[in-house]
C-alpha cells in the first residue's frame, strides 16, 4: 500500500491499531456508499460491490499484501514478481477503471478494452516507480524512496534498460486499450501524462 | 473481537499482519456474497450490504474496538460502559438479526420488534459474559477468562447482583420482543437457553 511522501502514514501518525481500524472502517464505508448510489441501478451497484470485493479480497490486494509481508522471500523470478505486482497494483488499477465502465453502461467489449488499458497503465506505473525507486528520485510517483530497495523488482531482475523499454510498450499498448474503448481519450491520456511528468523528464 | 477458548486466536497461530489480512478479506468476502445472493430481490442485497457496513463501520464496530483499544481508560460510567456494549457488541447483534428479518421479507413493524429482541439479547449476554469473567468460569460464552479483569464493566460498576438482574430483565424483554415479532419462537428459545446454560447453572 502507498505511503504519503512527505506526510507521515496513518500508522505513523495515529498509531497501528487506530490506522488499522481506520482501513477498515474505509473499506467498508465504500460498499455502504456503492449500496446507496440511489441514481445508479439496483443490479449495477450489485456488480460493483462484486468486482470491488474481489478485487480487494484473498484472490486480489489481501493476497498481495500477504506476498509482500509475509513471501517476498520466495520470489524467484520475473513471473513471481509480476504476479506480486499484479495484485498489489493491478487489480485495484483494473477495478477502478472496470467499475467507471460500468457505471458509464459499456457493453462487453467496451469494458474489456478499459479493463486492457488499466492493466497496461497499472504495469507502467509500477515499472516507472520501480526506476523512480532506483535513481533516488524523492516521492515522484508517491512513495517513498528506496523503501523497495531490497526487494526483487523488475528492474532489479532485467535491469533499468529493459524495465525502461517494457515501461514504453506498456504505456503504449494501454493508449491503443484506450482508443479501443471509444472513451474520449483526451482527459485520460493528460492524466497518463501528469503522473508520468517526473518519470519521462528522468527517462526522455 | 472474540477469542477461541482452548484453540490459540489467528493473531498468535498465523501472525498479526496475516491475521490482519485475513480479517480484511472475510469482511470484504462477506459483501460479494450478499451481492451475489441470486435467489434475493436486488434491493433486499443492498439493504443487506448498507446494514453490513453501518454496523461494522466507523459508527459502528470500528468505533468499539478502538474505544475498546485507546480509549478504555476514558470510560467513566455506566453509560460510557453501555455504549461501548453496544458497539463492541449489540450493533452486530442487531444487524445479524435484521438482516434475517429482511431476508424473510418482514414489515418495518416486525422488523423493529426483531431487533429489539436482538438488543435486549445482546445486552443480556454480554452481562452474562461479565459475570463469568468475574467467577472464572473457563470460556463459557467463548472467551478467554479474565481477560476484562482490569477493564470498567457493568459487573464492576454495578456489582454482581445487580448485573445480574440486569441480565435476567434483558432476557425477558427479549423474550417479550420474540413474541411481538411473531417469528417461530421456540428455536430461537432453544438457542437462546443453550448459550445460557452455563450461567443459568452458575447463577440458579
Amino acid at each position: 500500500m502507498r505511503n504519503c511522501g512527505a506526510r507521515a502514514p496513518p500508522p505513523i501518525a495515529f498509531g497501528q491499531s487506530t490506522a488499522i481500524l481506520a482501513a477498515i472502517a474505509l473499506l467498508t464505508k465504500a460498499f455502504g456508499i456503492i449500496a446507496s448510489l440511489e441514481h445508479v441501478e439496483e443490479a449495477k451497484r450489485l456488480r460493483l460491490a462484486s468486482l470491488l470485493s474481489d478485487a480487494v479480497g484473498w484472490d486480489g490486494l489481501v493476497a498481495g499484501q500477504e506476498i509482500d509481508v509475509n513471501g517476498r522471500d520466495r520470489l524467484v523470478g520475473a513471473t513471481d514478481v509480476e504476479e506480486l505486482n499484479w495484485l498489489k497494483t493491478g487489480v485495484l488499477f483494473v477495478a477502478a477503471a472496470e467499475m467507471g465502465a460500468v457505471l458509464r453502461g459499456m457493453d462487453d467489449t467496451r469494458i474489456e478494452a478499459v479493463k486492457r488499458f488499466a492493466r497496461h497503465f497499472g504495469v507502467a506505473f509500477q515499472t516507472a516507480d520501480d526506476l523512480l525507486d532506483l535513481n533516488g528520485s524523492t516521492g515522484e510517483l508517491g512513495k517513498d524512496v528506496l523503501k523497495d530497495g531490497s526487494k526483487a523488482t523488475l528492474v532489479s531482475l532485467f535491469g533499468a534498460n529493459r524495465a525502461h523499454l517494457s515501461c514504453e510498450e506498456h504505456l503504449a499498448h494501454a493508449d491503443e486499450a484506450l482508443i479501443e474503448s471509444g472513451v474520449d481519450a483526451a482527459p485520460i491520456r493528460e492524466l497518463v501524462q501528469r503522473l508520468f511528468k517526473k518519470y519521462k523528464a528522468a527517462h526522455p
